[in-house]
């Protein structure tokens, strides 16, 4: 019961740190583009919101910002603080992305277990869970005319896929879903950790000019 | 009863000339962009429609125009007007900032009552208001791969949010719902003209860079 | 009976190859912007899954590639095919545009029946068609920050609005629907066909500049 508590608890501030991390990048992101206060709040929104909102209308079910204001409050609280302090922010990139990854995971997560109480198979949760997490940036580069990163070079819709494989994984050989949770939680930061850390990323596409001057060279 | 004609006739006309404004700003940024007939009318079509579709697919509902062919007609009107007569349109640029404004106003308020009708609280009609009234410019810039216009520097999107807060207001003073929407739909005009009038805009946001730069110079 | 089975093993046919080749098409011109594999599998579901998700969100049915993992399979057969053998495609330049154009014909044939099917009226399902066709080469361009194509100067949605006008007058005609959706297909084909073969587009939309400087000039 007291662990019940714990576990609500702490998912909740995760929740909450992982939505304000989310708006935070999507307001540097219009920050950077010289958009203005509103223009800062709609790209915070958009990456707060916008994976779950596109699994909720896909899903057929409710938008789940509409059932509570937290968000659009977490994103109007991540925007006064960007406006307020930006320069100390820029000390805690760290810190920025670390909130980011922790709300990737969870995001990952919480696609994936709404998807499955919906009656979804478990292929279509894991995608739903990659859309929850990843979305929203794609959103946020769009709205700013830019080619969304994640697409281009970086791991992380990838840490949610894996994610996802390890909470199907686990779910198949009946470990507690709380533990199947944690696990998938944690391989997620790790793989998107490593990443960053180790600069590993996707092999990116070759085009036929480039075969062509590989072959000919 | 002669007066809900004389307002209903009133709003049809209004959501007419809004709808066509609204499709005329559209087909006229694709020009621009030296896009085809087919472009044009796609454009037009985003800005007239896209909002209340948005919102509409957020809500549950049917998305209004499948209901009524009447957008999809008054946007081939609008895309005759500019083909045939692009030369004279350029002298009634006042009248398209007038129509679209009044525009704006209007689908706010058709937005914050069909997400009332709905059940939803206030404060995601207000939302929603927005939503309806200013998503269909975004889309246009998205699909001519400009940045957002009403993100960067317009007072826009904030005009309605304010006339939103508004109707909200007079709700709760029990005000009859023809003054209140009256009231809304005359506030979002006036701050969008006075903003337009008097070059208001909402500040920009400063990147880390100009704030280093500010405090070295 | 024969026939049935004969016809339906063709449509699932042409089905799997339109998929194919709208996948591929997302893939290369991911690949022509440099994105990484991921991005490469998320363009190529873009182009292949979009328009089809759109309309079944409009419709408020649950997105078709959510009952079969058909389509996700599919997408993942052309990224290999790209990744392995993208120098022997370039000779199958020909073959992707045939594929694409029977996806396009078939592609809209099943939004104007799913529409029809949800109890639409004509109009809608024409417009349906033509989003089933079409909207995901738009999402692709959207998502490589491109200005798409298909509203700047390419016959590509307006063939699918002619199969569905063919198909309208048809059934209007009570023509049998198996003939109806052939005669659809087929004419939608060769307006594609004929359209990229003598170089046939719709005008460009022109700017008041544009207007003027011919005035004067």
């Amino acid at each position: 019961m007291n662990d019940d508590v714990t576990i609500a608890t702490a998912q909740q501030l995760i929740e909450f740190l992982g939505t304000f991390a989310f708006a935070i990048s999507g307001i540097r992101h219009a920050a950077a583009k010289h958009f203005d206060w509103f223009g800062g709040y709609v790209c915070g929104i958009a990456v707060a919101i916008g994976g779950g909102t596109i699994r909720d209308v896909m899903l057929g079910a409710t938008p789940f910002w509409m059932t509570n204001p937290i968000y659009i409050i977490c994103t109007a609280l991540a925007l006064c603080m960007v406006i307020l302090c930006s320069k100390r922010m820029e000390r805690l990139q760290n810190a920025w992305f670390v909130f980011d990854t922790l709300g990737l995971a969870l995001f990952t997560i919480a696609g994936i277990q709404k998807s499955l109480d919906y009656g979804q198979p478990f292929w279509v949760a894991i995608i739903m869970g990659c859309i929850t997490g990843s979305a929203g940036g794609v959103i946020r580069d769009i709205l700013l005319n830019n080619e969304p990163v994640i697409l281009r070079k970086e791991i992380y819709a990838m840490a949610s896929v894996a994610g996802g494989f390890v909470y199907w994984g686990l779910s198949e050989l009946d470990v507690a879903i709380q533990l199947t949770a944690l696990l998938s939680f944690v391989i997620t930061c790790a793989i998107r950790f490593l990443a960053v850390r180790y600069h590993v990323s996707l092999p990116q596409l070759k085009t036929d000019d480039e075969i062509n001057r590989v072959d000919n060279g």
